[in-house]
């Protein structure tokens, strides 16, 4: 089943304790979808300057990921810059310039609207609102969202939550936008607002998956080197609601493996820059490092 | 089999969100034995001033928690009192008495020097050290430590992990004592000093578990209400090391039920002052949370 993702695409200059890179392809939109190819088609929609060196998206169009929502408008693309130091769960941003993306506004061509799975990327909750009125009765939307949305448009962030099925936050965002410290009862206010589905990310120590009256946990894979976490959060989504998009089903069962398999597209995504390591996964690897999760995990529990 | 600690009997004063507890039982060896009481018979070795209530170990001792190395010296007995705010993952301390503590030096009785299970709570490597010159030849033995020994003793840490099969530490303490920021690394790096097991505790992000080849992770349980964090870590090793005791099984599936053991004693530990809650599982309680925990992490490799 196809998967619509709207969402950013940029060009990131990230610096690491390992390395540099300049102008790489960035943005949620960008992980998101390659990530997602890995499991499944998936069209995106979004909006780049006339500067974007739109070949290096050739790449994702050979997996099946469907560009032809994404505008290109007069104007600069959305730049991000940041650094990493030591302690990679924090980036530091350096310089962010929004360009035409400041004047987004998402249209859904209409060979997109009827997509089952539409994945509302951290944009302004008014645009994630609103693509929510171009798409025909998807079977789950999942939504992002983050502190500066949180607090400058937290009406808007709420009215979102009636409208969507899941919510992927950090847990500091979590914390933000419900005044809960502990993550359980977090996760029970946002169900009460809406969703049916609440993941909390917790970067290097996993994500929590809640739902009515039960708790999962994915914890992050143990990685010798992490090279560059820029967009692991998007890899995330992309693993997950690609899983949930290939397989059809919304169970229980397939929501776990649609954890794993987010949280396996994440470990993968920051072992190089940008969406490098996304483009090279394969089949067999993917397949090994969801069975590494379960060895990470596993116990009897009678011997 | 049955299982010696060494450590700490302290008077605990502990300020929490949710209200206050004044002089009440503390101390590592304290929550250990308390814990790890629940599985196997302890034995243990410690000190306190002639102000102790020692009146107050009865309850210990009606589970079989052999006190008789616990040693009654003139002097004060040791007093920590401490707050935390509400992130419940950092201890303020406030005031630390050492008292009779400060000249503990752990005489082993004859009827202990067998233990086929060691740990040695966190005090001063020099008399961890010591402590193993007095035990005979023990099937596993398990050392905790802090901060301040890792600063102030690092030489006899490193003789230390030389003489041991098992460290538990929690993830600033093996980052500090490793210099590496990476834990995976920080676990090898420790191993190639001695111990064939490493345990790193997260406080509420959960506990790995590293051995030669493989890696277990465990996560913190979910509780709505954590009540009071003092004594998690004692508490989990005391679970941890009376899963081991008990089952006298040390193979990799032993291990992993040990981690999941302790675990759930960490996560009872906290729901009340002191060790209050560790006195009061029961035998369903405990298989219940374990239970949870296999339901928190279980996902099917194939659907």
């Amino acid at each position: 089943m196809s998967l619509l993702v709207v969402g950013s695409v940029a060009l990131d200059s990230v610096e690491t304790p390992f390395g540099k890179a300049n102008e790489v392809l960035g943005g949620s939109a960008t992980f998101f979808a390659a990530s997602a190819s890995n499991l499944t088609s998936v069209q995106v929609v979004g909006v780049v300057g006339n500067d974007y060196p739109v070949e290096k998206l050739e790449p994702l169009k050979k997996r099946g990921v469907d560009l032809s929502g994404i505008e290109k408008a007069e104007g600069r693309s959305f730049r991000w810059r940041g650094r990493y130091r030591h302690d990679l769960n924090v980036a530091e941003t350096l310089e962010t310039h929004l360009g035409v993306f400041s004047n987004f506004s998402p249209k859904i061509p209409a060979q997109f609207r009827k997509a089952p799975f539409v994945f509302l990327g951290n944009i302004d909750p008014r645009l994630q609102l609103d693509v929510l009125t171009q798409v025909e009765r998807p079977k789950l939307v999942a939504c992002d969202t983050m502190n500066f949305w949180i607090e400058s448009r937290r009406p808007d962030v709420l009215k979102l939550l009636e409208r969507v099925d899941c919510i992927t936050l950090n847990d500091a965002e979590a914390r933000q936008l419900t005044e809960q410290n502990n993550l359980v009862k977090a996760a029970q206010w946002i169900m009460k607002q809406g969703p049916s589905l609440v993941i909390i990310k917790k970067g290097e120590h996993g994500a929590f998956m809640f739902t009515k009256g039960t708790v999962f946990f994915a914890p992050a894979y143990p990685l010798e080197e992490v090279f560059d976490p820029t967009g692991a959060g998007d890899s995330f989504a992309g693993g997950f609601m690609g899983y949930l998009a290939k397989s059809g089903d919304i169970g229980d069962a397939s929501l776990r493996r649609a954890v794993i398999f987010g949280s396996a597209m994440g470990s993968f995504a920051v072992e190089k820059f940008s969406i490098e390591r996304l483009l090279e996964v394969t089949p067999a690897q993917l397949s090994a490092r969801v069975a590494d999760f379960r060895k990470l995990v596993a116990f009897e529990e009678e011997l």
